[in-house]
């Protein structure tokens, strides 16, 4: 005879008082692994609660593991073999071997991308008071804070409810609109169908590769080029066509024998303060990239993370301004000169293009997060984003010139040369050989 | 003899002044494609400048692409032979053929993968009026705008620039030790160091295809299962060895046989309120499932995308927190809990595994957003996720019993059966075939 009774003055339903006082029973050990519990009739008589009251206890109690047998037949108690894990957090008992061994498990790509990441970590561990050369990321300290933050508000008192839900998988139709405004000044006519937002510029170079390129597949590349994105085609398991960069771009007669020798899944270019040279190729260079690649109908994937930074002289238009084929996959940023952290980028390609990428976005995070998009929008239209490239333009151009100037004045020109940038942050030291 | 003076009251550097005035002899006519332009010395010595500023100039117009030669030698003008696109928005000469077929272009599995999200998208417009009951998403009329929107502002206020800065790609620490917290309230102890925090739960397993499955893999999964991840795994080439569902669970016999076929890059399981079917497993279902698991070292990925919904009965506590072996990867995120459009969710799993996930998230967008992380640490910090997770549980108890008790009353059981769920937000209907 089990020791039950059901409290009809309690707010806890009665199948939950059953439960409640079996696990009791059951962890004080007076019911014991094997031990038979009553016939639900049984049991819902003398207790005074309708039978189907015990077929859910039951029910519950086999779900929590405290039941041997399916509810309806007979149930007896059940050793739970398993308690949670009860890892201390520090000290205690040693922990058990892990069964498996994940530097195994992982595929060859995956783990050379491991090593890479750590490789570079390790080196990146700047002593105090050292200003870290080889780190390319706008400075915070000069982040609109304010204006962010009252955008941010804006967006979320304004929008209320429905910017909490999913977006659209390619990013706020508002946001889309204000980036194609924006292309726009930079001589880019993309209607907001042929943008797709995405976490900063990087998320849209793996789309594009997830899109174009199956492993072995080649990739034409300038070498050297932008780490993250060389890490990223091995991880994709890219055949590497690497076209050297010469003092005005891309060495161009290499890439066409290159195109003449087989189609790449694309071609990966930064035009523009390129990374790691400082390079930013003339508009001749951009024409003939992109008669090569028409004539041979490959892709071009235009990495524009600095477009906005040309602070010296006039501007070269994106080679997509003169893109009539669409052929052009452009990969926008605002991290570069907002401020690293939100992680919104762009991707301008055909529309046809943008919708596929648009579904692989789908299954790689559903939707990008809402509320960044809705505030960035406002920080657009307010006009901040101009006034604040403009501010970034004056700061650089002077932080620029400082450095340049530092350059003249204490590196021997014997040791190392370099180009003067047109913009951006990167100014390419190459160290000169030792003349004996 | 060009027609070029420099006005030095001007604020526009002397350089700048030449480059204007030949591009408006270039588009004026006055210089044609083929003219040559006077040598760099023969033209400082009238304007009264120095050689370089001259150089300069030509360089910004070489880059401009209006002078054909190299600086240096020479310089004749060019004709442009690429206008920036002009393509009209709207109307306006009809667009260039298109040089790039995308559906062509695109890899299999990538076609594939839109033409399923074409299909999903042209089948979900519910007319006004009619209720989606096909949709999963957490009702955004529910999130808790103002407590989020106070999180957001004290989270900008008090963190300040550090906050706009690139993250760890693992995630902001204080979060990590916040959903480290929240684990421990489920049975499952994890150190934030074997916390990744995601985009949601489907860049979780997205992350972990990336680190364990090469194209052709095989990968063990609930049939039927969630669509979403489904279709990421043939995204991923992955071969599915499709286990069938039970009305308690997983069927582990077929399980055991298929593992012994050969071993599976993982399993994949939703073991609360699975997607579709809406079935709970037991513990014991859970221990054999992890059991058979460990015997052959095979990974599993929980799927835990809404361990916090267990609203009728107790909880059962999921697979990883009995996980000594360390071979289960957690999935969870706060998206059906509190709000879609965060799009913040994690990974918990051995710290090896974690830090190869970090990895790869690195090469594929850098690193999470920052602002939303902090705004959520601050959300469960001052206890508004408890206070959420409670209030949802009251009204989705109540919506889940009026939807239980509609189809009872209205649906015939000689057309549909369905199980009474534990939780969550999922009804399975599973139509009967008409009897003769």
């Amino acid at each position: 005879m089990l020791l039950i009774d059901i409290d009809r003055a309690s707010t806890v339903p009665a199948y939950q008082q059953i439960v409640d006082q079996v696990v009791r029973l059951v962890e004080d050990g007076a019911l014991a692994a094997g031990d038979r519990l009553p016939a639900t009739r049984a049991l819902a008589e003398p207790l005074g609660v309708h039978r189907s009251t015990v077929i859910r206890a039951y029910a519950e109690l086999w779900a929590l593991g405290y039941l041997e047998s399916r509810p309806g037949s007979y149930s007896t108690v059940r050793q739970r073999a398993r308690p949670p894990a009860t890892r201390a957090p520090e000290g205690g008992t040693p922990a058990p071997q892990p069964l498996i061994d994940w530097e195994r498990a992982a595929t060859s790509a995956s783990r050379r991308a491991h090593a890479d990441i750590r490789d570079q970590e390790r080196t990146r561990i700047a002593p105090a008071g050292v200003i870290d050369l080889a780190r390319l990321a706008a400075d915070s300290r000069l982040a609109p804070q304010d204006e962010i933050r009252s955008c941010l508000r804006s967006a979320l008192a304004r929008q209320g409810a429905e910017i909490l839900d999913y977006g659209d998988a390619r990013g706020c139709l508002a946001l889309r609109e204000a980036i194609s405004r924006r292309m726009r000044a930079h001589g880019v006519s993309v209607s907001p169908d042929e943008v797709l937002v995405t976490n900063g510029a990087q998320q849209g170079i793996d789309l594009v590769l997830r899109l174009l390129a199956r492993a072995g597949d080649a990739v034409a590349v300038e070498s050297p080029t932008y780490s993250m994105a060389l890490g990223l085609f091995r991880l994709h398991g890219a055949a590497l066509r690497e076209i050297p960069m010469r003092a005005d771009g891309m060495d161009l007669d290499r890439l066409e024998r290159s195109l003449a020798r087989g189609r790449p899944a694309f071609v990966y270019t930064v035009p523009n303060f390129h990374n790691p040279t400082g390079v930013t190729t003339g508009q001749s260079h951009r024409e003939r990239l992109l008669a090569l690649c028409e004539r041979r109908r490959v892709p071009i994937v235009e990495d524009g993370f600095e477009e906005e930074m040309k602070y010296f002289g006039r501007v070269v238009l994106p080679i997509k301004s003169m893109d009539e084929g669409q052929l052009v996959i452009y990969c926008g940023t605002f991290s570069k000169v907002l401020f690293a952290g939100a992680r919104i980028g762009w991707v301008a390609a055909a529309r046809e293009c943008v919708e596929r990428l648009a579904a692989l976005r789908r299954y790689a995070e559903i939707a990008p997060s809402t509320i960044l998009q809705a505030a960035l929008h406002d920080f657009c239209e307010r006009g901040y984003y101009d006034r604040h490239v403009s501010r970034m333009h004056r700061i650089f151009r002077r932080r620029m010139q400082v450095a340049l100037r530092a350059l003249r004045r204490h590196v021997d020109p014997a040791w190392a040369e370099w180009q003067e940038p047109g913009g951006g942050y990167l100014i390419w030291l190459r160290l000169k050989p030792p003349r004996r």
